[in-house]
């Protein structure tokens, strides 16, 4: 099979390493992890994973946080072990760095795209639980000007096994810088609602994740040559035209699924940027959904565009929405954020009209650890 | 939005060039790519791409072909530039390596996974055509006692348009190494059936591409804890247990679906191992496809193992199935592929039986960039 590893290493140079590496990670009753490699030639190995201390690194000329790098031990057989303090439950990245060099793609190991990854929550594992199926789907958007984009829908197990029955909508977005694949992928959004409505802590519904980027039909391999560039869905955000589009999503998904339809079967909520478009969207249609979520919302960053008027009116539309009574609007955010000011400052005038939100505050910052942790309580929270 | 930055940064370190970074990539009329960015502190900037001209290296004691790297010239303005000789129409990856690091991820180019690509065959393009869904979906297999299996289900843009359609399926199988993702990312099995279908050189059909890996349910990242070892995956191949298990492929797929069932309506095709599955489930089921491609496939690979049953009496087996007149069976390799003289063997084995395939003969070897190119034919050639 030399040719086939030939054409492999063409892309994946880590593979060379394939006859050296044993690599072998487990996770202790104490939720300490262990990490053991044979490798007998290396001078230094060296762990870096999202499990570690951050420590102050240069980006630029900013100063950034990234998690800190530890030193394996080596035993006088060639085996290296580290083993870290107790962790808490959920999903970390991690690389191992060979005599200076990092491999993401470590064989042997569980990979998650190219990056190795270690799991302590058992509820963002693939249980021994019925799945939920993934579809990527496009859908028109004449809005946005766009014949088709990208969105992705998890469809819960009980959708292919009962053709009959109708599902809740929960409609999830991700943050700037991300797209469609977000949730499914470093967000764990497809075991989280297997487990969840599993044990009966959530019920069965349709999730759907939409691109949030509106020059970007869908994500950079998936889009047209004139789409395809990753910085094209930085540019000329948070200027109204994804919320405006929005309902071009809604109207595909309750002709295409088996949905229920009506305010009470709909929520919506969003991360980040995903955060801003939850709020604008549900406040600017206030019939829409009796559930919304704002997960580290980006409230405040809102700039000139095309379609500022969807951003005007602001606490006349909150007021309007509230009065209307939907029933959970549930703001989240972690101590350390960025935009913790920015979401208080939110809070101070949802309180100054009297809108009876539920606020939860963890630690930690603007970051996936609490963006799944987000999606696993606001899961259990609705349609009930 | 710098925490932001801070925790992609961790994971993505590719990203710490963003400022530096203005990278443009474009194909001339005559198919030679230019590569230019703008980096006016490096010192030395490489390039390695799969359209470059392969060299020896090593792999462990193994010698391997590998592409080539190639030097970027920067002029005064900081500016380094390559331009390739005219290539093939089709599908290239190729990484950026800055003073000695490779850099899969460059920011503003589009990426498929972590990988930079460029695409110069135009139905490997996303276009402007309507877009089929794929679905990623768990079925039920007893035969392997698994309670539940992964797949990759394309479905063509008329699925979900005319809700009371029925499609034939064709099920397309991976290679070793390989799992139910593949024909959906580096395979681009998506963008070919969107196009050929949009052009009307293929009939709408439904694509099945199942984990042929028996002892893994699904890929690493989507796989049970005791299941994610990408190395678990290539343990105990070609002793028969897919091929067995195939059944319960067709019988979800039959049962989900809107399908039309019966030969006429069915093709199975796979690549390398994938090929082998092929020729094993299509010869002992004689009634079950009209269509069968082998794509550079691994015949002569079985190992003694749990199902030898289904490899035994393999002439007398295809003799069956010639004997039935199944419309196509189609044979592809490459003239460089390690499986060439395999498969001139099972060539001369059939014509020993008179069996009346079509034998398709290209230029290269056991690589994606040829599979692309047979499915793109096969396609073309089956449900007509």
């Amino acid at each position: 099979m030399k040719h086939i590893l030939a054409c492999l290493c063409a892309t994946l140079p880590a593979l060379t390493l394939t006859a050296q590496f044993l690599p072998y990670v487990s996770v202790a009753p104490d939720k300490s992890i262990k990490f053991n490699i044979h490798l007998n030639s290396a001078r230094r190995v060296q762990l870096v994973g999202e499990f570690l201390p951050k420590k102050e690194a240069n980006l630029g000329h900013q100063k950034i946080m990234v998690p800190d790098t530890v030193d394996l031990v080596k035993d006088n057989q060639g085996y290296w072990t580290y083993t870290s303090a107790p962790v808490d439950n959920d999903f970390y990245y991690f690389n191992f760095i060979v005599d200076g060099q990092a491999y993401t793609n470590t064989p042997g190991l569980p990979l998650h795209g190219n990056q190795n990854y270690v799991v302590t929550e058992p509820d963002y594992k693939v249980q021994d639980v019925a799945h939920g199926t993934i579809e990527k789907v496009w859908y028109p958007s004449p809005t946005l000007e766009h014949k088709q984009r990208r969105m992705t829908v998890y469809l819960p197990a009980a959708y292919y096994a009962n053709p009959k029955q109708k599902f809740p909508v929960l409609y999830l977005h991700h943050g700037m810088m991300g797209n469609e694949d977000d949730w499914t992928t470093v967000g764990r959004a497809a075991q989280i609602m297997d487990n969840l409505i599993a044990q009966g802590k959530a019920v069965p519904m349709i999730v759907v994740m939409p691109n949030g980027n509106w020059r970007q039909e869908a994500r950079s391999a998936e889009a047209s040559e004139t789409m395809a560039s990753p910085l094209l869905a930085m540019t000329n955000l948070f200027e109204g035209s994804y919320e405006t589009g929005f309902k071009d999503v809604l109207t595909f998904v309750e002709k295409t699924y088996r949905v229920k339809r009506g305010k009470a079967h709909r929520a919506i909520a969003g991360l980040s940027m995903g955060g801003l478009h939850t709020q604008t969207i549900a406040a600017n249609n206030p019939d829409w959904f009796d559930y919304v979520g704002l997960f580290s919302a980006a409230v405040g960053t809102q700039r000139p565009g095309a379609h500022n008027d969807i951003y005007n009116d602001m606490p006349q539309k909150l007021d309007l929405q509230f009065r209307k009574k939907p029933r959970l609007y549930w703001i989240a955010i972690g101590s350390d954020d960025f935009l913790f000011e920015a979401n208080k400052k939110m809070r101070r005038e949802l309180d100054s009209i009297k809108a009876p939100y539920i606020y939860q505050e963890t630690n930690g910052g603007h970051d996936w650890h609490n963006w799944r942790r987000y999606l696993h309580k606001f899961a259990q929270m609705i349609f009930k």
